[in-house]
């Protein structure tokens, strides 16, 4: 019986598509049946995870969990979630079912650990930066993370909320270009893409500046999980 | 509770990503919980269809039901499949769940239709031309079919295997160009890109010859099936 991935998708969309392409463009394969099989969630019920963290919305826990027992009851073996923010629930969702949920943020702080990439700059939800997750998985392999100023850290929201989200090819680009600009003066190696909507936003206007796309890490940690085989080196 | 859509996927993994972002995209939502719920199987283990058909491969129909019956167990209230091939088993999937499954051949001769349009070209494999599910699906609403000459049809096949599915962007152009002249000078007033590898092909070679994507057209028969707000006319 060949492993199979679950997705617990839906936050968003497009980052769900987003993800679900990455495996199969990690893959090496040479015709469908090489494939992995994949079972997605894309759970638009699921309620928005910044709000809930900041105490403004409704616990997203209870439809992650919906999501989770889907996947697993029809057959996944290990269930991946692409957003960020909702590994603040990752234990809460984690321990209801009996498959095991990899950790984005856990993987993709030892992929920069491995790299000896010594300091980051974290681009992220304001759910994201005020829950910690980065800053802890971070911390714990000894990698410095800066963060954007409060003007630049609006610009990040702006670019995933009214850019991505929205699928707004018309945002302007400048303050989300100069929140950029000032990690990397700040001397950040290179920048994290802690939202899922980053590497769409990156795709979407061209943007070229150095960075780590945890989606593409939580991808091919799935694979290796599965026992596929990897077509390159992430 | 939220109608929700399910892909019986897999027939390959690209389309399969390829129609699942159509949808998204053909959404009109302005944040994730508008978007609708899709429920997706990636199901690689479903044996080739083209093989089966020419009597050279495994009956596929088993693990097309696997899927059908998995997506509905867990709340799909229609299913749809993005590959033109496997609409030659359409019925006896069909007959096995209770949720419908919507025709996506079907759906593109309704469309075509529609438009007024009178007399198409098809593109499509060998194997999709020979079942003779296009050519039924036209002759039921009235529309002209033509097909290729040998020769063009070997154009168009090697477009689909020495192309797309190569990624070859150096491919000679000559033939295929031809193969759609061909349909065209016939009096084909568009050209139906009857394999989900060609939309791909279009994309890589920037090709602007008049084209309908059954894809799309599929996509968009869902966002309706589901009460899903359209972006756009398709």
């Amino acid at each position: 019986m060949k492993k199979t991935i679950g997705i617990i998708g839906g936050m968003g969309p497009l980052a769900t598509c987003d993800l679900f392409q990455k495996i199969i463009n990690l893959t090496d394969a040479s015709c469908d049946q090489e494939h992995i099989r994949v079972l997605i969630d894309n759970n638009t019920c699921i309620p928005d995870r910044t709000a809930a963290i900041l105490g403004r919305g409704e616990d997203p826990v209870a439809q992650m969990v919906d999501s989770a027992k889907k996947l697993s009851q029809i057959g996944a073996d290990v269930l991946i979630m692409p957003c960020n923010t909702a590994h603040y629930f990752h234990e809460r969702v984690s321990k209801e079912v009996d498959v095991p949920l990899l950790h984005m943020i856990d993987e993709t702080a030892a992929a920069v650990k491995n790299k000896g990439i010594t300091r980051v700059g974290l681009l992220a939800t304001d759910g994201t930066v005020r829950s910690g997750v980065y800053a802890r998985a971070f911390e714990q392999v000894g990698v410095e993370m800066l963060t954007p100023s409060s003007e630049g850290q609006k610009a990040v929201m702006g670019m995933i909320y009214d850019g991505v989200k929205a699928g707004n090819y018309d945002l302007d680009l400048s303050g989300f270009r100069n929140a950029m600009k000032e990690l990397l003066d700040a001397g950040a190696e290179t920048l994290i893409l802690g939202c899922t909507e980053l590497p769409v936003a990156f795709q979407m206007f061209d943007f070229n500046e150095p960075h780590i796309d945890p989606t593409a890490i939580l991808a091919a940690a799935a694979i290796r999980f599965v026992g596929g085989k990897l077509k390159e080196n992430v």
